[in-house]
């Protein structure tokens, strides 16, 4: 399982403000706890709010550079803005970078698919249509296939791209955990050498006790394939979980690394 | 998910000793804590150690008394003998029942399943054969099928039973994890109404962290459609994947359950 820190986002306060302050040193403390923890790419978000493009970009240059100075794990870029995410790939040095992320909606998806692979950047592509988010397998899917439709004509490969099977609130419809753990299998049945992965929060919306909904299914999510999630790695008992679950899956060969990070004490046991 | 208690076993030192000494506030305490931590049903297994089978009857015989005499949640009659099994039906007392467990070996199929279908008892039946356990998910749905048409044989049906789908080592053979999830699923899928329980701990023998493991492989196996497992209710963070994986697999209606144990603080967030 693909660990995708998800900490370094300005919907979260105190990131906020350590961007607006160009705080260098709250940034690099918390990506280097994250590194320590088990993040493979740090998810980078420099936020939305800020007055005008440029100074948008610019905050994302500024986070992009602060991160890669502390920093060797390659980089999830997030931003909905396609000027703000060629912002970030001009100062990008690495090989490896994910850009997050886009939908079936497709001028959007042809800009920023182009962006991608122009830097051999992998893409994060929900799915979901310009209808907003289907609440069945199906039509989910049926996004993912439009998508990767699209992708083709530029050049990309299922291989480039990590779909998002879309996570919704239990507490709106009980259905839903399992529509996206079904789409998780469909998508990996139907569109073969493609990834998945998810952030988790969003299912446990309205519920007491999230981390322990949160954490439950990444279990479940685990067993149905899913190959990346983006979490907390700060979150020990979410992080002994995945690691547990890369056991079971055989993702990880002879239990090494889960012996390893046992050994560590890093484990919720 | 059913919660079936797997403590009054006499594998576990102290359960042996207590039954040898007749103990009586040993077993009823440790049983209204597992009633109190939310076990739905009592595993009740008085051991095979005892010199003669008339002793190991007057075991099972008092230990099902005992069990009986502080809760009112049904058993499950834990052994391999069905002399055993005749004692504990003699004196058990109430109208739901769970016999454990028998396989796809013939002749005691009959005599076991003959004793659950004179009671109205459900049985729990182990996806294995006379040679053994396979090592893929074919033979053990095989095997459940042939036990089906023999129970059909003496009346039963599969609303009566619980296959065990069988859980093996993942430090033997890390494919056998997701050969047990696939076998839930099969087993589900070709002998509709039939159920699936299981015991965790096999999953994670040989390795550190084994609560960690057991846990994980619950969620994993709750999505796969597991409708019981046998644990250890006073495992609190087994107990509350449980009842997040209820939350999530939709078993929990309105999350009801879910809610009452996060009120009562009995979920390790």
């Amino acid at each position: 399982m693909l660990i995708i820190g998800e900490n370094i986002n300005a919907t979260r306060k105190e990131v906020a403000q350590a961007i607006t302050n160009r705080d260098c040193g709250f940034i690099t403390e918390l990506v280097s706890r994250m590194e320590t923890a088990g993040a493979d790419y740090i998810d980078v978000n420099a936020g939305s709010n800020h007055p005008t493009s440029k100074q948008k970009q610019e905050a994302m240059r500024w986070l992009v550079g602060t991160v890669q100075s502390v920093s060797c794990r390659p980089l999830v870029i997030d931003s909905d803005e396609a000027g703000v995410i060629e912002a970030a790939l001009d100062i990008y040095s690495g090989e490896n970078l994910i850009i997050n992320s886009v939908t079936a909606e497709e001028s959007r998806l042809c800009t920023i698919g182009g962006l991608a692979s122009g830097k051999n950047a992998q893409l994060i592509a929900l799915a979901m249509g310009a209808t907003g988010i289907p609440d069945n397998t199906r039509e989910r899917v049926e996004n993912c296939n439009k998508i990767m439709q699209t992708l083709y004509k530029i050049g990309m490969q299922p291989e480039d791209v990590y779909f998002d099977p879309l996570v919704m609130p239990v507490s709106v419809d009980q259905a839903q955990a399992l529509v996206t753990l079904d789409t998780i299998r469909a998508i990996k049945k139907e569109i073969p050498g493609a990834k998945t992965v998810m952030g988790l929060s969003n299912i446990s919306f309205g519920l007491p006790g999230r981390k322990l909904i949160n954490r439950t299914f990444l279990a479940m999510a685990a067993a149905a394939g899913l190959d990346g999630a983006i979490l907390d790695p700060l979150d020990t008992r979410m992080m002994s979980l995945a690691r547990a679950a890369d056991v079971l899956t055989g993702k990880d060969k002879w239990c090494r690394r889960y012996a390893r990070s046992y050994r560590q004490g890093k484990l919720d046991k």
